[in-house]
């Protein structure tokens, strides 16, 4: 037992916990005391690795307790139940702004409050968890900032909740506060890292944008010199140019290119000679300092995601290799430390349990290439990206009609069949007849050939997957990287179900639903994307779509957070200044938007009342138009011409910012799609999978930019083959951290350990940006 | 005599050229004739060597006969006057577009056929010159394309004339080919590098914009099936959303975020829920999409300007090769061939005329740092880049002052003012002072206080300027590479002038001129600009946007190219469709642009009037507002709803693929600005000025992100120096194809001559996008 107690003290030594120390002692004493305690024992080893392990998988950066009722609440503190509940309250939190004032659906406060009490409650329940895992000065050192948050929230409760009482009017300024629990709870690492990465982005940034600033006040001064004393009027009447201050913000807005060529109009009109002067700034301003901003916000962006993917790189190997530590044995004295096949394969059941037996072994056989038995350290530590590669177990299951009925199912005709709905021509047939159903759809619903054509087509899709599932084995059919497939038929059943439904609302009431109406055209449109996967060049940009498509989550809940904030703000500024008056209604606000000083002006005449902050769903729609174009006369017109400022950090902050980060991610993930070498570590699994002769069709594999499953069915039909194998799982599936790593992984050594410097360099989440 | 036959037979038998080679053996024959033959034959040698090496420095790649007539024609072809010439017959041929029909100033026919006669007599002549330059059956097999486009001209100009004198009406277009001149001349080189990357990106472009419109048809469709059947109107009272194919055209300008939110809000008005549909296509087409547009564009430019660079740099060394071949001499049997200091410092003579000895000398230390006095052709080769390093001699001059008057020059006071003047305190006494003037200028101007000062802030530039010249040595002051300097001097005399002029106008006459006023209200506010240029940081940008300015300059060609076909196409089409009327018109017209049609759009009451093809700089400065915003209801609705093909098409053409060129222009630019380290060859030149110990203030040069001049001459004051200081010039100043070629020098091995292959890589330009 020497190693165990070795390789124990060795882990606690990291640790550096003098609590722990005592115990290995007193595990030492009891070494002979009985076989329970050492299950005991090694059930605890064998729950502290694989809590390493899947971090490491995960790229979970906290620093727990290891003491082993620690490590349990730590496992239970990363159950997906207990994460989903935890976001599920967030989210249940975050929209209680559909129901406080202003409200879409009014509920009475008390209500509101006692969910928000709820929430709080729950998240409170969560960091006490937290508190437990981790070490008690660890947690009293970072967290304080999510605690701070509560009592904000809770005393923001009671003064507005008094005030009520009072009746007196509050405001509920901890809302603001409210999208921040998305970044400061443990599973908001992405997050956080997105913050961070802007955050250090922000100097350079500020240094162009006060450039760009200087830039915007020396044309306007020149504008102000060129136009104030000519004149000149806008085409609402008013002075054109006069003012220094609406000179810089109807610039600022030009840039935004919101109000091209409005604003040139007057000067061009007098003279065609001030064109110059616009032709100058836009150039300057639109074109060369919208790309520096790019090109600034790219260069830092990818700056400091390199630094934060090193350093994720070194703490997942510091926790492999801490893991190891666990594990680890040694042959004899002076040896290597090992991990032998039995301990590795029970560590991988327990992380995985969800993956096959010939799937460990084969993972097993990558780590081992030369059959020992054992592996060492290198080895071992590469298990966490390995447990990241999905391979696919296909399993050469017969067709459940050949076991039903095998004479029929391998009757002639039934092979003929086969064979044609396997033809490339079937493939172009259907994408014949979704053309065909375009031209339909697009036709007039009220003609009764056309809208009888429409249970033609369901017919001819439900064929198609019968026909489908008649050929291919139902369960790799609907497999879950199948996601035409998958796509298909739920579109085709909820076409199929809806148009039903209408059929029946109308043959019984005479009456058409429009909502169902509405669901059965738009499912008819959907089915039509069906064509682009029959076209390879398009799939593989698709693909490539589908798989940033993830990582673009991370910018929705960044984008979620920052408009949040905006909303809640603007709600508290602007709310009620603009009214929306439904079509129908006859009042005659309705012209100016419910505020006469809206009278005449292009707000109204442009019809944008429903443009408003009145309530969050409104906030939400035109805080997205102003990201696209910035219109905000209306609400300085109403407030005062301050307001404006509110909207020029909205731009600065979304769409100087945030979009220019996005935009910068898009090009690094179409950049590393475009040189396609595949990282190293899931090379060696296909080498293995190769070299055990148990790959799918390789060659094809690599003919694709992006290897999907669909390829591969109609290879699977009713021909011999070895019973079970394996295939590397389409890029698509794998995960942000993943493609994030991929980017910058050829910059990193893979016998880079230094753990010396890792063990400071991983830490707990600081809980602040 | 051996090895000079030698070298002449290996350099005709590069050029394969049986001509040449029946020359040589006459060359061989006469050979002991006599020294007069013989110098002259020296001097055909270095004619010969200097062109490659010209050639060579500016990347032209122009297969030229050797022979000694053909090698002087080429000299002559290349000489700076003949190119200025050229471009600006071009240049006269462009603006013929003013004059001609629709004119901006109307000219009689029989002028502008004239002067576009001339036009093609001038570039036939230099085309006869070109065809007596390369031999004749290159010729005859390249420069078709350049011909056909002066017969097309001819035989347009032939058909419009005697359609003309017919008094029937005929369209010139031919004027559409006019700007193709700018590419398919010899020294068009970048114009059509940047076209053909255009050309190269294409398929790959197209891909997406496939999916792009198919993704814009299922939107389309979709707003089809759920808005038509609803009754829904436009704020302008038309139907929403009813024909299929005003719906794309609504969506695609939506993508340009022209008409945002304006399409949306009947919709939005109607429902709330009807904003997902618009959310999400403004995610999936704005966002996505143009992201996508920008990295395939990137990407594919980034690709294609790798190879170019690639085989520019082949040429490059090829041509070195060739010169080296000329020049060589064996110093005996077997080994290598070199080149004598003698004829290295006749031929760096003739390529550069203008360099000092001393310059000449440090370039060849740098070449032969072990001091044989010959090099190899390893050595010879880096000649070109040598040369197009800019290496600043900075002579030190005494001042002229202390020449005249030593005394008081160098006497306390005089001492004192230096220091005050060279003193950190000066400058920023002056930026405060440039902020007092913007304060000033943005005053109003009637008051005669505000007006006065104007006086007191010249009279203080004035005598800056002076103290600053009384300290720097003038000719040190006025180099060609202080940008500042320059700027300051010329726009405060400007300024100087032009208030000058203003008053005597306004004392002698009680009038002033509102162009000279606007004069000296631009050159007030262009003084401010100078502030930037104190502050380090904001230097660095702006550097790095001078720097990149010349690349820019190419694009500015390549969108003058385009604009130019776009304005002659749009003027045939839509001319006169839309009238302007001046402000002070009275016509009844006037409100509807002189188009009934016109009545009551949104087009007439924003007062779009001017924004029309009726002449050339109208047409080009619409085109420039269709770039920012594509706004085009206007033309459509005066023409055909077709006619929205042409701003399709433009926008397509200028905002997807030139625009997006542009930007990844810009961000690579960046990016090779931001990995700050200089390229191999400048620091072999900057070793050797640091180990003669000639350098500048290294440490300095160092710091800054550009190294500017400016920084030096406040050191340039009396202290005893070295007579002689060399410093790298600033790196704004370096070529444009320097620039390109850094950004992928990194991956090219300097080693790679492969004789064998560049032989046939390097042709003449083929006169072909």
């Amino acid at each position: 037992h020497t190693y165990r107690n070795n390789n124990h003290t060795n882990n606690k030594h990291i640790n550096n916990n003098t609590h722990n120390n005592t115990k290995t002692n007193k595990n030492k004493d009891n070494d002979n005391d009985n076989d329970d305690n050492k299950n005991n024992d090694n059930d605890n080893d064998d729950n502290l690795a694989s809590v390493f392990v899947s971090d490491a998988q995960f790229n979970r950066n906290i620093f727990f307790d290891s003491s082993p009722q620690a490590v349990r609440l730590y496992m239970l503190y990363n159950h997906w139940g207990l994460q989903v509940t935890l976001y599920i309250f967030i989210l249940v939190d975050l929209s209680l702004a559909l129901f406080e004032e202003p409200a879409v659906l009014p509920l009475p406060l008390w209500a509101t409050m006692s969910v928000e009490l709820l929430c709080v409650v729950v998240f409170m329940a969560r960091l006490v968890h937290y508190a437990k895992v981790i070490p008690r000065d660890k947690f009293w050192k970072d967290p304080k900032n999510l605690s701070l948050l509560f009592q904000l929230t809770l005393l923001d409760m009671l003064i507005y909740g008094s005030l009520r009482a009072l009746d007196c009017s509050g405001v509920r300024w901890s809302r603001v506060f409210r999208p921040l629990l998305l970044v400061n709870i443990t599973e908001g690492r992405r997050l956080r890292q997105a913050f961070r990465s802007i955050r250090n982005a922000l100097p350079q940034i500020l240094l162009v944008f006060l450039l760009f600033i200087f830039s915007i006040l020396i044309f306007s001064l020149m504008a102000l010199k060129l136009f104030s004393k000519r004149g000149l009027r806008t085409t609402d009447g008013a002075p054109y140019f006069t003012n220094f201050l609406q000179i810089v913000f109807d610039l600022y807005v030009l840039v935004t290119t919101a109000n091209s060529p409005d604003v040139m109009m007057p000067a061009y009109n007098s003279s065609s000679i001030f064109s110059i002067f616009f032709i100058i700034f836009i150039l300057v301003n639109v074109y060369i300092f919208m790309s520096v901003f790019l090109a600034v916000v790219y260069n830092n962006y990818k700056k400091h995601l390199k630094e934060e993917v090193r350093q994720l790189v070194r703490a997942k190997r510091h926790k492999m290799a801490r893991a190891f530590a666990v594990l680890q044995q040694k042959s004899g004295e002076g040896a290597e430390p090992v991990v032998t096949h039995d301990r590795w394969s029970r560590l991988v059941r327990r992380v995985r349990p969800d993956i096959s037996h010939a799937h460990k072994e084969l993972l097993w056989s990558v780590c081992d290439p030369e059959e020992k038995g054992v592996i060492g350290k290198l080895a071992f530590v590469q298990l966490a990206d390995l447990l990241n590669i999905e391979v696919i177990t296909v399993k050469q299951r017969p067709h459940p009609l050949q076991n039903l009925c095998p004479a029929l199912y391998l009757s002639k005709p039934s092979r003929l069949l086969s064979s044609i709905v396997q033809h490339r021509g079937f493939v172009i047939l259907f994408d014949l007849i979704i053309l065909a159903n375009a031209v339909f759809i697009a036709l007039d619903e009220e003609n009764p050939l056309i809208s009888n054509s429409e249970w033609f087509f369901l017919v001819v899709y439900l064929l198609e997957i019968l026909l489908k599932l008649y050929v291919h084995e139902p369960r790799g059919f609907f497999s879950r990287h199948n996601f035409w497939n998958w796509f298909d038929t739920i579109i085709v059943v909820a076409a199929l179900i809806a148009t039903i439904v209408n059929s029946a609302l109308k043959s019984s009431s005479g009456y058409t639903s429009r909502q169902v109406l509405d669901i059965v055209f738009i499912l008819r449109v959907l089915r039509l994307i069906r064509v682009v996967d029959s076209i390879d060049r398009f799939r593989a940009i698709i693909n490539t779509l589908i798989r940033i498509g993830p990582a673009i989550l991370t910018f929705g809940q960044l984008i979620l957070v920052v408009y949040y904030i905006f909303a809640m703000v603007g709600m508290e500024l602007f709310q009620g200044r603009v009214q929306f008056f439904g079509p129908d209604s006859e009042a005659p606000e309705r012209v100016y938007c419910g505020n006469p000083l809206l009278k005449d002006t292009a707000f109204a005449r442009h019809n944008y009342c429903k443009n408003n902050f009145n309530q969050v769903v409104a906030s939400f729609v035109l805080l997205l138009e102003l990201t696209v174009v910035n219109q905000c006369s209306g609400f300085s017109l109403t407030t005062h011409p301050a307001a404006r400022l509110y909207f020029l950090l909205f731009h600065i902050t979304v769409v100087i910012i945030i979009i220019n980060i996005f935009v910068a991610f898009v090009l690094e993930a179409f950049f590393v799609e475009y040189s396609v070498e595949k990282s190293d570590l899931q090379n060696s699994v296909e080498k293995k999978i190769e070299e055990l002769q148990l790959g799918v069709k390789q060659e094809k594999l690599e003919q694709n930019l992006v290897n999907s499953m669909e390829t591969m069915d109609s290879e699977n039909g009713p021909k011999k083959r070895p019973a079970l194998l394996f295939k590397i799982a389409s890029r698509r599936y794998r995960t942000v951290d993943a493609l994030i790593q991929r980017m910058f992984e050829n910059d990193l050594n893979p016998e880079d350990f230094n753990e010396d410097e890792t063990n400071g360099n991983f830490s707990n989440p600081t809980f602040n940006l």
